[in-house]
């Protein structure tokens, strides 16, 4: 499967209340190991599970290998595997031929709000929305795998 | 997908020769995680990948959940995530209704053998067959992932 590149930017929340949404999906996800050069993590969505590998950043790239399965596995795994868990919901926005990729925390990370987008090489030029602030690629804390250990409503 | 329960033998290698075999399977076998409470195992075979987390042993029964992966992707995880590595040819063997399979080890662990049963109950009656020897199903050394870390050949 492979590489994943892909960059992730803080929101400005007054901008993105503006914005018309689609239907958002609820993610339930939590991680079997959180060692950042062996993400293994576990996600359920309404109707399908997905089990995804991922391996160290270097630079905005990293290696990920995502697999479906079943939903009532990926429940049952997180219920028996997953050390720590987050939940979000996730709101698909097409802007000038990018899908950006906007997560909505909930529970302990309630508050943040961030926005990736995959790009095909670390060099692609895109557009940013006027929605879109602060880039947060290369800090730590916002990893999804950090966010269930040391969740955002925790930060000083 | 769920629970396993399995019984395994060691075998008696002078009847184990007489045995008519089927052509074997090689198995490329490695370990994401060797933590006995969520053990993740990359397998290659011939023409496809398997990843499969299991959980902790309780009698003979553990929790698996496998799903089969392409063979590209094997490879690259083994390559890129596997902490340890073993590698075996499989035979599987019908004999009075029920299926065998049987781990000739290779590499640091040649010498081995290896025959287990998957049961429906931990209480499962079943013939024994003549090159079938002592169970070590409780036996921890003979874990295969603790055979990628402490090989056979490595034993007293």
């Amino acid at each position: 499967m492979g590489k994943e590149i892909e960059r992730k930017f803080l929101l400005n929340h007054a901008e993105w209340e503006k914005v018309e949404k689609p239907a958002g999906k609820h993610f339930r996800q939590g991680y079997i190991t959180t060692d950042p050069a062996k993400t293994i993590r576990v996600r359920a969505t309404e109707n399908t599970g997905w089990l995804t590998i991922k391996g160290m950043s270097v630079g905005a790239t990293r290696l990920e290998y995502e697999y479906e399965i079943p939903l009532t596995d990926a429940i049952e795994l997180l219920d028996n595997f997953s050390e720590s868990e987050l939940e979000k919901t996730r709101y698909e926005i097409e802007f000038c031929d990018k899908l950006w990729e906007v997560d909505v925390f909930r529970g302990q990370n309630q508050g943040l709000i961030v926005a990736e987008i995959e790009l095909s090489s670390e060099t692609e030029q895109f557009e940013l929305p006027l929605w879109v602030a602060e880039e947060v690629t290369h800090d730590k804390r916002y990893y999804n795998s950090n966010l269930t250990v040391h969740p955002f409503q925790d930060w000083k």
